[in-house]
C-alpha cells in the first residue's frame, strides 16, 4: 500500500508549514492501536499527512525490527530507539518515546500553546499527557501483565485478578478525580479542555486513554458514567470524539481495533 | 532550617542567568531520595541554588500535601500537580512530573545541547531520560509493589518474588544492553556520555537509576560488573560519580539514604 494520500481538511498555516515540508513516518507495530495511536491522533486531529509505515507500506513490521534490533546503534545524529512508537521526520530525525514524539510534534502541529504567549504552557501539556499515560495506559497494561511482559496473560492471571481489583477500586478513580480537578481549575480556562481553553495533545491523550480504559473495563466505566461521576472528564471525552477530523478518523479503516495490546477486555478483570 | 546557602561553584553564565534570577523550590517527600533525586542532581551538578522544601524548611511535608490535596485545583497559570516531585520557579511557575521538570531545567542549567546548534538534541536527551526512568526506576519500584501501591510489600511478596526474577533475568539486562548500544553509537560522540559527547541530564538520570538498582540488587549487579558486562554503562556511572560537584554532593548530608522508597533492598528479591 502507498502512503495515505487523503487531502488535508485543514488549511496550510504557518504553524504546520514545517510539518508539510518533510514527510512524517510513524513506525509502530502492525495492526494494533497501542501507543502509536497517540501519534496517529495528533496527525489526524490536525489533518497532517503521515505514513503509518507498518500498516501502509511494504516495509511492514520489519521497519520496527530494523530500528530496535541489537545491531542498530543509531546514526551520527540519532541514538538508537529503545522501542516503538518511533517517528521519522525527513531524512535526518528519528525520535522515540510516546510523550517525546508528542512534545516534538506539539509546536509543529499547533497542539500546544504558543510559546510567545505562554512559555510554560508546553510543560503543563507535557505533564498532563505524561500523567494520563502513567495512570490510564501504563497501569491498565500492567493489570493484565503484572509479573512479566514476556509471559502470557494466562500465566499471570491470578496476580492480574488481584491487581485489576486495585486498579478499578483505587487507581482509576484517583486518576479520573485528578483530571476532573484539572478541568475544574482556573488554568483550564473553562473546563472544556485540560489547559488554556484550547485543544492540546494532552486532550487527545486523555481521550484515547479513556477510550482504551472503557474498552478494557466496560462494566466498571459504565457504572462510573451511569453514576454521573467525573462529568467534565467524560464531557471532554465526548467533545474530542465529536471533533470533525477525529470523528472521520474513528469511522475510517485507519482506526485499528483493540485486540491483544495495551487495552484488553478480559471479563474476569472487569466489575461483575 | 533555612534555604541552602552554599555558594555556587560555577561561574554565573548566560545559560543559567535565568536560573539565578528566580528561586527554585523542589517539593518532594521528606527524607527519601526517590524521584526528587533526579531534580536534586540537576541542581547539584550545575551548582545551582535550590531549596529542598520538605527537608530544609519548616513547611516540611505539608508543602507536598498542599499541592496534591483534593481541594487544590491549581491557579490561573498552573494546573494542579498530580504527585511530587513538584518544582516551583519564582512566584508563578509550578510544574510536576520528573521528566518534565528536567526538560524545563535542561536549557536553563545547560544540561541539554544548545538549541541553535542542535534543535533535536533536547528530544534525544528527553527520550533517553524517559527510557532510564521506565526501565531502571519505575520497573524496579514495581518489583516490590507488583499488585498495589497501597498495600505493604509483605502483602504482595509472593508476586514480588516472581516479578523480581523476571526483572533480574530479562528486564535489567535488556535496559543495560540498550544503554551500552547508545554509548557504542555515533550519536554519543565517543561513548563518554549518552549524547553528543557532553554531560546532559540523561546522564544524571542514568547515574541515579544505576545507583538505585545497585542498592536494590547488589548481588545481581555485582555479578554483572564482575563479568565486565556493559563496560561503557558502568564507566559512565563512575564518570558521573567522580564529577567534582557530584562527588561533593554525594559526600554531603543533602544526599539522602535509600530506605523504603523506589529502591529497596530485600535480599530475597536479589540473586542468591
Amino acid at each position: 500500500m502507498a502512503t495515505s494520500t487523503r487531502s488535508s481538511k485543514r488549511q496550510k498555516t504557518d504553524t504546520n508549514a514545517d510539518a508539510d515540508d518533510k514527510p512524517f513516518r510513524l513506525i509502530y507495530w502492525l495492526g494494533i492501536p497501542g501507543r502509536g495511536e497517540h501519534v496517529r491522533l495528533a496527525f489526524e486531529a490536525t489533518g497532517t499527512r503521515y505514513t503509518d509505515v507498518s500498516n501502509q507500506t511494504d516495509e511492514g513490521v520489519g521497519a520496527v525490527l530494523k530500528q530496535t534490533g541489537d545491531d542498530n546503534n543509531g546514526d551520527e545524529h540519532n541514538p538508537p530507539a529503545f522501542a516503538p512508537p518511533i517517528l521519522q521526520h525527513g531524512d535526518d530525525v528519528t525520535i522515540w518515546q510516546t510523550p517525546n514524539i508528542l512534545l516534538y510534534l506539539g509546536p509543529k502541529l499547533g497542539l500546544v500553546p504558543d510559546a510567545q504567549d505562554d512559555p510554560v504552557g508546553l510543560y503543563h501539556v507535557n505533564a498532563l499527557a505524561l500523567t494520563a499515560l502513567d495512570g490510564l495506559s501504563n497501569e491498565p497494561h500492567d493489570v493484565h501483565h503484572p509479573i512479566a511482559v514476556i509471559l502470557y496473560y494466562e500465566d499471570q492471571k491470578t496476580e492480574a485478578l488481584r491487581k485489576a481489583k486495585d486498579y478499578r477500586e483505587n487507581r482509576l478513580p484517583k486518576f479520573l478525580a485528578y483530571f476532573e480537578r484539572v478541568l475544574d481549575g482556573p488554568a483550564s480556562a473553562g473546563g472544556e479542555y485540560l489547559y488554556g481553553g484550547k485543544l492540546s495533545y494532552a486532550d487527545l491523550v486523555l481521550f484515547q486513554t479513556l477510550d482504551g480504559v472503557s474498552f478494557a473495563f466496560p462494566k466498571c466505566v459504565g457504572k462510573i458514567r451511569d453514576g454521573a461521576k467525573y462529568p467534565k472528564v467524560w464531557a471532554l471525552y465526548e467533545r474530542v470524539k465529536a471533533l470533525e477530523p477525529i470523528k472521520n478518523y474513528l469511522a475510517s479503516d485507519r482506526r485499528l481495533k483493540y485486540t491483544l495490546g495495551i487495552y484488553r477486555h478480559y471479563p474476569e478483570l472487569d466489575d461483575e
